[in-house]
């Protein structure tokens, strides 16, 4: 927290506009922001690519090419969407908050959106193929991770962006919002991990162990989703990071001050 | 944070001791910190059960019984162990300071030399059996977990326990050293995940997919470690439990408002 700088709180307990001079730490905050996209559009290059190149591309039509939309939605939308829409507050400081929000909530409902197409890939394909279906634990995690998204992602929208809710149900929701927002981010890229280890295994099992391209390939896509999140995570977290009131935001009894 | 009760730092930038009554918010972390520990003790029940029974139990003579060393004194060092570590200064903290901080570093150091040791026993086991080192994406993940690790703790101890760093310098890496902290909790959790996955399919890729005993007793081991990860978390990262000063500990300058 800079010193001297008391940061404003409006319903939703948190910052609702951005009134900072740029500073050296919103230079780095740029900076990493930066990085965070390379990051992003990396991952998603190299899931494409290990797909298509390594696994015979894409169709829907019960055979792997359909569950290859798989690992490819799962990292755009788990991934990629999921940890820009946490990012918004940060990226949009200074823009309006009720246009945040809702760039926020669009976001997130693309990230459910690509995850559920991901997870109707592999049921189809698994039913196509006669492959049992939810007995690993990646399953197990990773149907956990949606639920919770779904929820959260409905609790979300109906306290913060529906007009019902009252001041204080916000306030008192936020903390939790927040907290298991990064938790279902963690656990959707561990899930990730888990996914990327299992198809390895049942695909390259004989050649994995000797280095081969794919394997590594793979393994450096793993490595960057877990990098992309460690990223995410500290800005979502930095508190002098957070967003603070616009001047027109703040509410009439603190202007008062 | 409870309103009107504002809360003082000392020269690490963290309470410094604890001179709360006791609220209902205090009764619900006591509460949690049991689900915490029951929550890690069946963790390792799970896993010493899994290896013992289903994977042949213990020996240090580079078969498939030594490697069983590795899953266990993961599981003890990088979650148990780690988890309570982080967990000290909510658990202890009517105590003074210093002693605190000797158990968090004692926690860690013990931590660490398990993971170590568990380290030793899979390179140990893959070199007495022709295996290939350092392929997977759990080997690439967890080394990196490892050295981290490693790094947060030298770092730590010669900023916290020692007592050559200036104040300013405590101040100003608390908030790295906090979120590291939890970065490489996680990143452990997540690389136990694939550790029990690879493993799973190494072992009984035949019956896993019929939901053979073994297999979901595994599921069910790596739900208990992220749910011991996430209530860490939260309770960790939950504003109003931090420590905060015993009333002799508070700065002359402070006492004097």
């Amino acid at each position: 927290m800079e010193p001297g700088h008391k940061p404003l709180v409006d319903d939703d307990g948190i910052g609702a506009g951005y009134s900072y001079p740029r500073t050296p730490s919103m230079n780095v905050l740029l900076v990493l922001l930066g990085v965070i996209e390379a990051l992003g559009v990396a991952a998603i290059a190299m899931v494409c690519y290990w797909t298509a190149h390594y696994r015979g591309g894409f169709a829907w039509d019960g055979t792997g090419q359909e569950f290859n939309w798989h690992p490819v939605f799962m990292v755009v939308g788990m991934v990629f969407l999921y940890g820009n829409a946490i990012l918004t507050y940060r990226v949009f400081r200074d823009q309006v908050k009720l246009g945040v929000k809702i760039l926020h909530t669009v976001l997130q409902i693309a990230a459910l959106i690509f995850s559920i197409v991901a997870l109707v890939a592999t049921f189809d394909f698994h039913n196509a193929n006669g492959i049992a279906n939810m007995y690993s634990l990646h399953s197990w995690v990773g149907l956990i991770v949606v639920i919770l998204f779904a929820l959260q992602w409905v609790l979300g929208m109906s306290t913060y962006l529906l007009p019902f809710a009252s001041r204080w149900i916000r306030t008192l929701f936020m903390p939790y919002h927040r907290f298991f927002g990064l938790v279902i981010f963690a656990m959707s890229i561990a899930t990730c991990l888990m996914g990327l280890t299992e198809k390895l295994l049942f695909t390259i099992n004989d050649t994995y162990s000797s280095f081969a391209p794919e394997g590594i390939l793979v393994n450096c896509l793993g490595l960057t989703l877990v990098l992309f999140g460690g990223f995410v995570g500290y800005i979502a977290t930095r508190e002098d990071w957070k967003r603070q009131p616009l001047p027109e935001e703040q509410p009439i009894n603190m202007s008062i001050e």
